[in-house]
């Protein structure tokens, strides 16, 4: 249904200083002053999902909060048995977030809405548009709740993890008026939906680097999570003599550096992060005992992680056997690589073209509600540069004229295809 | 006077025996059951000084406690104008401690007077000695209160030093009883004391491999500590990649694992720990923005340390800035080197001859009250073997037989030289 589309994006100034003006009153809504902070099922969670409504409804949406507490707007199509477009994005954050991740890809499909409601503008398929209400996992540690909700794949295990504050997510859930019996009614039918779409910031410096507002993502990389112990023993700084020592802090300085050695060998095609480390006893005058790190792996190419996982741990053991040091690995984590539908990639390409001239390729180094929803539909996403690629920190900025070519392209992508 | 003192010892397997009941009494004052923690003026260092002082008064001596919180014995010579010989240790601990580290030298001290009393033999000199009100800083992250107060080193800035709860020492000191207006009366007029000992366990593992009960130390090492910070960037683990990093675990990894090449030229002669390490923002899916390390270095050396600190620190610039990385250190603790009194010492090594048949000299890695009393006061130390060089946690010990040495020793040298 490509009837009126451009004249849908006469407005698309006006529309992108909107986006950007919601975008900002989001921020506000927030745990703490003077930082961006919202969490699953929090009050703050709450009033996002009110705000949002009330802009799908603004937008000619009928809106409903489903049972994972994910706020929901319907834009009706011509054809009312034909299965959705779907657009997803999600609203919580991580602490002290940026305004953009996960609001910009709501908020910029609701305003595309907006401008087809306004416009008079009624496409053949409906149009869905989803807030996941948790996708960072901050309360609970558990990510992409709200997605793995709407896919089917909730796994009631989760009711009973508890937060910093030993809430259990059963009981957050019936203080927000959620009633966690019904979490399986918050899975959509696989036949409701047809295609899924994400617009999310890049959180990554390549569109910026090349100077493109949006490209489209070729695939979700693999991320695998290993917590790695090395102990050794704990003693008297100034009194155990240096021949004498299993210093834990010593092995694994050794063992990040083999780290970064090894990854350095396949240039930036992985990503190779040690990004938390917890010593123990960690005082000024003992000998570590211990010390508890946190690898971070991904590509996109599954067998260059195989090699490189192996050759990270082989390097591990060996620096700690040579030690007398105790090396011990456990995968925590697990983000499949996911790739994204030609079908929709060739549909976005197509109209980036039109809307920007040029359409890069690119994937995708983080994980996102369209890792969860990629089991279940056709799914693609797209990308708009964020400022020096900065994201999950305060510094976290796009350009209000990305913003706009964004909303061109969502209307584009809708007229042309659905 | 050397007076009778063979007799004195003649008991001295009942005497190991009763300090050892003492030690595991004193062992039960704890903050926190199933652990020996013992803080500057808790109630459990009120209770201490209850415990200790009724062991003094049983060994026959007038006892006080000084406006440090300092408990203090008074065995009175028969020329009650000659200068004091003076013991002392300390009775705080670290938290989760031994049941040995401070108080063995204050109980073994004690049960020697003990001995001398229960003979009915007084020397010329009196016998004074000192539990040590605070050595560990535990609670205030300040070393040393109870002897620099006795030293007349105490600094009245300390009055405002608060606990981990918010708690000035003032505060704590008028609720333990005591007057912060009258601190200096804790001073000890220099004429008033003639030498200092302290008997400690040697928290290293140096008589415990040579298989030795007891040694004399022959200078406490000088330890500086430094507060290291190493910052780069912080980003995210999965967008950003490898080649525009700068990351601040990889640069801190390569740091320490130069300060231990460097460090390991020097074998033995030195001590080099990096014990403490704060990671920041520490996610597994952030690339750490900065690294704060803790490093320790000792010696018996002050030229060794000068040099040791200057290669530490231009190799930890040239990383840093290779990686892009900034490198900022402050010194934060300084304790210098001193050297035992070479007459005490002498004195020491007759008497360790004439009881165990040799005297192995060693240095001490460790700073104790004796460090602050050095500038007072000619000073000397005994070390007793401890269990494989254990200390500062549960796993301390040290056998009954050494310290029936210990007292045999203590006998010696004060009916010896006194």
């Amino acid at each position: 249904m490509a009837v009126g589309h451009m004249s849908a994006c006469k407005e698309s100034s006006e529309s992108a200083a909107r986006v950007m003006k919601h975008l900002q009153l989001l921020s506000f809504v927030t745990e703490r002053a003077g930082e961006i902070t919202r969490r699953y099922l929090t009050p703050q969670h709450q009033k996002a999902n009110a705000l949002v409504g009330n802009w799908m409804k603004k937008a000619g949406m009928k809106t409903h909060v489903d049972s994972a507490g994910n706020i929901i707007g319907v834009y009706d199509g011509m054809d009312r048995n034909a299965p959705a477009v779907l657009f997803g994005s999600h609203l919580d954050t991580v602490r002290n977030a940026g305004a953009y991740d996960g609001t910009l890809g709501v908020l910029s499909a609701i305003e595309a809405v907006h401008c087809l409601h306004e416009q008079h503008i009624r496409l053949t398929h409906p149009i869905w548009i989803i807030g996941f209400a948790d996708e960072e996992g901050t309360r609970f540690g558990v990510t992409f709740l709200g997605s793995a909700a709407v896919a089917g794949h909730w796994n009631s295990a989760w009711f009973d993890v508890v937060d910093m504050d030993g809430v259990s997510m059963k009981e957050a859930m019936l203080s927000f008026g959620l009633d966690p019996d019904r979490i399986e009614d918050a899975a959509i039918p696989r036949s409701r939906v047809k295609d899924y779409y994400e617009l999310h910031i890049e959180q990554g410096s390549v569109l910026d680097a090349s100077h493109r507002a949006l490209g489209v993502v070729s695939c979700i990389n693999e991320s695998r999570r290993f917590q790695l112990s090395i102990s050794g023993e704990t003693g008297h700084s100034g009194t155990t003599p240096m021949s004498c020592r299993r210093d834990a802090v010593f092995g694994a300085a050794e063992v990040i550096s083999a780290f970064e050695k090894i990854a350095s060998e396949y240039g930036d095609r992985l990503y190779c992060t040690v990004g938390s480390i917890h010593c123990a006893p960690n005082l000024a005058n003992c000998i570590a005992g211990s010390m508890e790190l946190r690898l971070d792996i991904r590509a996109g190419d599954q067998e260059l992680l195989d090699i490189l996982e192996k050759r990270l741990f082989e390097a591990a053991q060996n620096i700690c056997r040579k030690r007398r040091l105790l090396f011990e690995s456990t995968r925590y984590f697990f983000s499949p690589l996911v790739h994204c539908c030609a079908d929709l990639m060739e549909k976005i390409r197509k109209s980036l073209e039109k809307i920007q001239g040029y359409s890069p390729v690119l994937q995708s180094g983080a994980a996102h509600d369209a890792s969860e929803i990629a089991s279940v539909w056709p799914m693609a996403m797209i990308f708009m540069r964020c400022a020096g690629g900065k994201s999950h920190c305060p510094e976290e900025s796009v350009r209000q004229d990305d913003v706009r070519c964004g909303i061109e392209f969502l209307l584009d992508l809708l007229c042309s295809n659905y």
